[in-house]
């Protein structure tokens, strides 16, 4: 498919993404104020319980088959020495998925969720039978020089998000979470923020993987230069992607709209997953209540960043691995939500007088 | 026992607190900075592992046999219409959670937790195979109008909460939560964050089961009031605990203690837990480093209580809940830092290249 055909066929994806059921939601909270506590004592409980109602349109959806969809790119803007690893550790840690022993594999198994190792941009040749072969680019570009990829690419790389869930879809998975593996990523991300939440580099660039502060002030100067070489347009989240963004970047974004489209709920993990969440808002907006963020990462701008999106977290871990982590930490909450709507008594069947 | 055996009986248990093993902690630290991840990237999870290391000497405890301790006490300042519900809730809910339908019975099974339910000060008579029944004193004093407790009850119900734990230490016992039950409690609580916190009552008082502006008020000058008439004296939490206090939540600083003497983590749940830690943390400073605190409430002084005791919350839900139910829902977080120190592959034995 050329460029214009990619973009008619997400045009019409996003065009498919469902309303919110307000309804459903309505009911659920309904359920909620009858159960022995007191109204919305159960805080973001409660709200999770709300809206997986209104994403799924059913009062309590069946999340049992759950997945973490980890994306893997590499980052031709590495060569500015903006990350404390490098990039061999891309190929290196995919490996560590497939063989079980990275920290999203431990938390994934805790959370009965399945890891999805997609290629979708790692700059060397990568083997394995549980692999998602779907390389769009051999990593991207330097960014700091030119465009990280083209538009053709970026589109290419969302599709394979998009198709990948509706893969899992059709195999009865219906709760998806954000992940990704990338050296390099943090600064892509922190461009896409600058560019689309409209924020200073100085505030959008982190330390990564934990950088020192003459390796910051350089990735600082790399991001501004990305945006200065590349001049990516705010009204525009393709552009903005293709130019200073990643595969695994905008494979992300569709992951979280081939979610929406389902009606699965998709928890957003951190840095990256969020400026892909932010991508994907402003692609699609109506995806937007499809989104839970998980954790508040140690990424000094996430925070700054979720509050573009819209999203509030709700793990305070100091966590900046990445890799879908405290995304798959978080589905505990869900599924907490939802048993407590189910296994909770009312009022009137334990006996509890109303306030 | 007369007031000052059981005073000298607790000061014993306090003083048999052992220190926290930092060595222990530190081979849980380089343990993990082997890992296939950023050193210290896993944030909390990371302290979280070693500080699991420090309390039980073992680099990885088991901590697979656990109770959420809820004690139940009711309050005579009720009386003064400081709460959204009658203190006819607490036997009420006390049935509830021995009947497996409340919100902490839905956590506590998801979290393979005991629920293990005492009787510490309920101002009604209670019945149940399964109830602990402790009763210290039958509801509580007006403490607006004098002393809430006297001295030997605040003893005699932290005494109970130290043998609780004691027992179920000997049943194979080793991780524990607090919790409680007690219409009137969160003013209590107030009482003891302003006095020992040496905080204004109009910044520790909060809406509780959800009190109106009129109410607010009322609870501010009552807690003011209840300063005035007991005059608590700051340097001694005993005084400030029995005059101002709750049975309950004297029975959870016994149950903190209790847990520190045997070298087990405890899990701090909300508002009213905190004030117990405040107590037991004061009367026991070495218990400290046993506590974790679990989320932060929607309490709007819970946050500034948990900066005084010298804790940091994981999870920000905006629950109001108490019975525990913050600090079961983060079992999970305690087992997900154990797995992770247990199952990730290190660098080594991936083939991760390091920073």
């Amino acid at each position: 498919m050329n460029t214009m055909d990619l973009e008619l066929r997400l045009m019409e994806q996003i065009a498919a993404i469902p309303d919110f059921d307000r309804e459903a939601a309505e009911r659920a909270r309904r359920h909620s104020d009858q159960l022995t506590k007191p109204p919305g004592s159960l805080g973001k409980l409660e709200d999770m319980a709300a809206s997986l109602a209104g994403m799924s349109g059913e009062l309590w959806p069946d999340v049992s088959r759950r997945a973490v969809i980890i994306m893997a790119g590499d980052h031709g803007v590495c060569e500015e020495g903006v990350s404390a690893f490098p990039s061999a550790v891309t190929p290196q840690m995919v490996m560590n998925f497939l063989n079980g022993g990275a920290a999203v594999n431990v938390l994934a198994r805790q959370a009965g969720a399945e890891v999805v190792c997609v290629d979708v941009g790692v700059a060397a040749e990568l083997s394995h039978p549980e692999l998602l072969n779907r390389k769009v680019v051999y990593g991207t570009a330097n960014m700091a020089r030119g465009a990280a990829m083209t538009r053709e690419e970026a589109l290419q790389a969302i599709w394979t998000g998009i198709q990948i869930v509706e893969e899992k879809v059709g195999q009865g998975y219906s709760l998806f979470a954000t992940g990704e593996m990338g050296i390099g990523n943090t600064t892509a991300s922190a461009a896409i923020a600058a560019v689309l939440g409209e924020l200073p580099p100085e505030s959008t660039v982190g330390r990564g993987t934990g950088i020192g502060d003459d390796a910051l002030a350089r990735k600082i100067d790399v991001v501004r230069r990305a945006i200065a070489v590349n001049v990516p347009r705010q009204d525009d989240p393709l552009d903005v992607l293709a130019k200073v963004g990643g595969a695994e970047i905008a494979g992300l974004a569709g992951v979280i709209i081939g979610a929406a489209r389902n009606r699965c709920p998709v928890v957003i993990d951190g840095y990256i997953s969020s400026a892909a969440a932010l991508v994907a808002s402003r692609l699609a907006p109506r995806c937007l209540p499809f989104m839970l963020a998980s954790h508040l990462s140690h990424e000094r701008a996430h925070g700054a960043l979720l509050d573009v999106v819209g999203l509030s977290p709700l793990i305070h871990m100091e966590m900046r691995l990445g890799e879908g982590t405290g995304a798959v930490l978080c589905f505990h909450l869900i599924d907490a939500a939802l048993k407590l709507m189910q296994e909770m008594a009312t009022f009137d069947s334990a006996g509890v007088s109303q306030g």
